[in-house]
């Protein structure tokens, strides 16, 4: 499958370990990952490089194109959030997993559209499985 | 004019004088503000006593009713991010407002909608200004 996975960029790194972990095993499996640059730890000076329209619109591009969009929320994220809104507008199933102790937006966890899921994890093996298993109900 | 005034929750709380004042100054002006209660620093323990999905239907109701939508984006929030995203699909104008040291998601920044406005402050009566003279475009 074609997976948009989103992640923290501008909102912070803590969690960038848990991401790398989550994309090289999803791409193990064979999945296509766009995003995949952006779990990288040199995201930040690479983007900086690229227009933010350019940013805005290739990211915009590939939430079109894909075939459901993943997103880690344990860390705060405007442009993350904006993802997820935009995914499930164009009927996109949507996946956010979470670090179990982290608190999560009612936004998400109070939105009742069929799309959205929503995953506690207690750690990355446990991510990786709920992700996996979302993709084989899509 | 009704004004959805939308700030960080679970995201964090580092900036809510600076939200306060934004709303006390668009009230003493003579806008309604059904978010206005979100800006007091008793927010998380009043909002844990509602359901998660009736604070979503809330606030996207509110959204929906709304003549304009303002964002404070200092702090990172994925609700704040997903309400940028729903309100310009629905067409209401969205001033996005942050602290001008603030780094602010290229979702934002990149962002060509034309109701879209992004708006650094140095300080918190610029930011009113900026609040002030966007709703004189509306």
């Amino acid at each position: 499958m074609n997976i948009y996975f989103a992640c923290s960029i501008t909102g912070g790194r803590e969690f960038e370990a848990t991401y790398q972990e989550i994309v090289a095993a999803l791409r193990a499996d064979g999945h296509q990952i766009p995003t995949s640059h952006l779990v990288q730890s040199d995201v930040m000076e690479n983007e900086r490089e690229i227009l933010p329209q350019e940013v805005y619109d290739r990211d915009v591009n590939w939430i079109k194109n894909c075939d459901v969009l993943i997103a880690e929320v344990s860390v705060p994220s405007h442009g993350v959030g904006y993802e997820i809104g935009f995914a499930l507008n164009i009927g996109k199933p949507v996946l956010c997993l979470h670090q179990k102790d982290r608190r999560v937006s009612k936004m998400i966890t109070g939105n009742s559209n069929p799309m959205l899921s929503t995953k506690a994890y207690g750690n990355v093996k446990e991510a990786i499985s709920q992700a996996q298993y979302f993709l084989t109900t899509c």
